[in-house]
Formats: C-alpha cells, structure tokens, sequence
C-alpha cells in the first residue's frame, strides 16, 4: 500500500499563499525588521497565518508552550501533521526556514529538498532530516514515496514547487485553508497551472469561525 | 429598516469570476459562435457555472421548464433571488445580458445599469425594469436601496463594478459560489481592491458535492 501525495496550504481569499517575496536572507534578519519590504511581508504573513497561531497544535509543534485552541482548525492541522511520512519543499522555503524554524524543525520525518545545491543530509533533534536531492521533482517524489511508506507525502511548498508537481499530474488531493484575508500582491498559489491538464474534484469544506477547509482531488485529463 | 448591499458571485479556485472578456457583440452572436475566443468564452463560462445550470430554480428563472435539483445549491441560488430587492449592474454586464436573457430578464426587479449611455428606462415583462444612471455608483445605489424598500441590494456585477463598490467600502456582505476548476486567465475577482482599506469577516461555507458557497462580511478600515 502506498500513501497518497498531496499538499496543504493557507491561501488568501484573492489567490496569494504568501506576501510578494523579500530575501530570504532578510525576512528573518534581526537588524532588517525595520525594513518597509520586510515588515510589510511580516504583517501580510501574520494576516494570512493568524488563524494557526492560537492552536493547540501549533503551540505544542514549536514547543512554545500549553494551551492553545481546540476544535476544527486544530483538528484539522494535526491531522495534516499526522498524515504525512515525508515532506518535499522547494530550496526558497528551505532557505527561509532554515532561519526560522527552531533547532529540531517541525516536521519530524524526512524532507527532500529539491535544490542544485549539493550537501549532505542534515539531521535534526528530534526526528527531521533534510535530504538534499538534485535531480529533479519526480526524483525527490520517489524518494519521499519510499521513506514515507504507507504513509502520505506532503509537497510543502513554496508555490513553485507545488505548481510544479501540479501541473506533472503528481498530486492526488489537496487541502486550500482558505483565509478571509485580500493581500492584492504576493506569490499566487495557482500561477502557472496549465487547466487543460488538471481536472479538479470537490471533497469537502469545513469552516470554522476563522477560515474555511476546502480539500480537492486533483486528476490528469 | 433598510436592507443590506451585497454581491453574490461564482468564481473559480484561481480566482477569477469570467474567462477573458470577449466582444459582448461576439459572445452570443450565432455566427460567431465558431470563433476560437468564443468557443474558449462558452467553454469556460459553462465549465464556472456548471453547477447552477441543473438546479431546479435556474431552470424555472429563466423558464427552461419542469424538473431539476433541490438541495444546498439550489437552496442558495433561490435566496439569493429572494433577498434581491433591487439590483445594480456596469454597462458591460447589461450589454452582455440584453444579448443573452430571455425576453423577461430574469431579475424581475428594478435594474440600475451604471453607464454613460443616456436611455430611457426599459421595461421587461416579468417585473424587470432597467434604469440607466449616468451619475455614478452611489447615485446608482442610492436608487437601487430607495426601490429595494427593506430588501437587499445585489451589486450584481461585473469585476470592476463589484470592485469598486467594495473598495469604495459600500458592500455590507458578499457571497462566493467556489468552483472546482481552474481558468489560469480571465477576469479576477479581486483586482484593485485596495486591502488595507477593506477588512473580511468570516460567516459560514456550506458544500455541495459540486461547489462551495462561502458568506463574508466586509468593513471600512
């Protein structure tokens, strides 16, 4: 048996799953948070994220403490946690978390990041190892496959990425958060589908007071 | 009591509330019909509204005849209809629309169309009268609220009149059938809104297994 490969994003209710992006090597700067650039993509991820912040889930994840929120967004956030054996991200996302995350990242199963740069595995407390493949989506997908088992691949991101794998007819099912939040600019989640390829399917939504659940399947035509 | 303003819109997954804008002289014209950017217009306009052409209320609307699905969709489709005292349409919406609604326009309401063509009213049979404001959006609301009496105002459409009454901070609440597909162009929903100007609040989604229908508030900044 094998998992399924799927991706999870929050997107704004305009289409954009992240501000217009800022270097890497700032967002997360100590001295650049004064930045107009950066505190503008600050304030625009914080709006779009808003809803996972206060959950228990979220909290427990990124060791910041007890507590939090129960209840759908929770339930759901966990659950996409739980499914997932094996993550595949972009190099963008695994540069901007590589400052970000703490010291063991919050995925805890192997990540396969698709990048030209070369580097050996880099294994965190507490179960991450980022794996650094350099040949290519479908490459980084078998491998994931394989380490996932009978487990679900997560495509984690960034945008790129995920329209990537989309547009290949790689993806099984996603699931949209879908934030009452307009950013008018940013990094759109579906630029660069090709709609004659994918048909999509409706699966369910779940909407609790914050935002709304939306997951699809995603076929080949 | 007075009624609320809102707008009640299909749009796609990507964002977008029609294809790319053809000619509205093209669109329904019988011998244009065999025209790429037509062909691609009605193959895509058909694909975003899919889930309303079934419905038992659609085909009573615009009198297609007996029969047709109840349930969530059809539910909505007919609240939405029933809460509308008054509309307000932009001149490429009603040129479109004169070439396309039976001979009783299916608003059976009085109609305000924004424009800059100075006309006479025009009655339809069925309760339908078109009333052409020369002197902008809030004169057009102000009439349209004024014929409403206690029921509500649809801001019926297109994009850029949608947008400018929300960016003007005039729309109270707003409604997005979601539909499964992907149109990569066209006319979004969304463009020109200015979001710092504009905050969403979040109300309720219901699914079909075809669509989902989602409710926001809109407020000032």
């Amino acid at each position: 048996m094998t998992g399924k490969v799927f991706f999870s994003v929050t997107m704004s209710l305009d289409g954009f799953m992240a501000p217009e992006a800022v270097p890497a090597e700032d967002a997360f700067s100590p001295e650049k948070q004064d930045d107009p650039g950066v505190r503008r993509w600050n304030a625009k991820w914080s709006e779009l994220q808003a809803w996972a912040f206060p959950l228990r889930w979220f909290r427990e994840n990124l060791k910041l403490g007890e507590g939090g929120e129960e209840g759908i967004d929770n339930d759901t956030a966990r659950a996409t946690y739980e499914r997932t054996g094996a993550s595949v991200m972009g190099k963008r996302m695994f540069d901007l978390g590589e400052k970000s995350w703490p010291e063991d990242a919050p995925f805890h199963t192997p990540v396969f990041v698709v990048t030209h740069e070369k580097r050996d595995p880099w294994e965190r407390p507490g179960g991450t190892t980022f794996h650094f493949v350099n040949d290519g989506i479908e490459s980084a997908l078998l491998q994931a496959r394989e380490a996932a088992g009978d487990r679900d691949v997560r495509i984690a991101g960034g945008a790129e990425t995920i329209q990537e794998y989309l547009d290949g007819g790689l993806i099984d099912e996603f699931s949209i958060t879908l934030a009452p939040v307009l950013l008018d600019t940013g990094i759109r989640l579906f630029d660069r589908v090709e709609p004659d390829r994918i048909a999509l399917g409706q699966v369910r939504a779940d909407a609790s007071s914050r935002v709304t659940h939306l997951t699809y399947t995603a076929v080949k035509r």
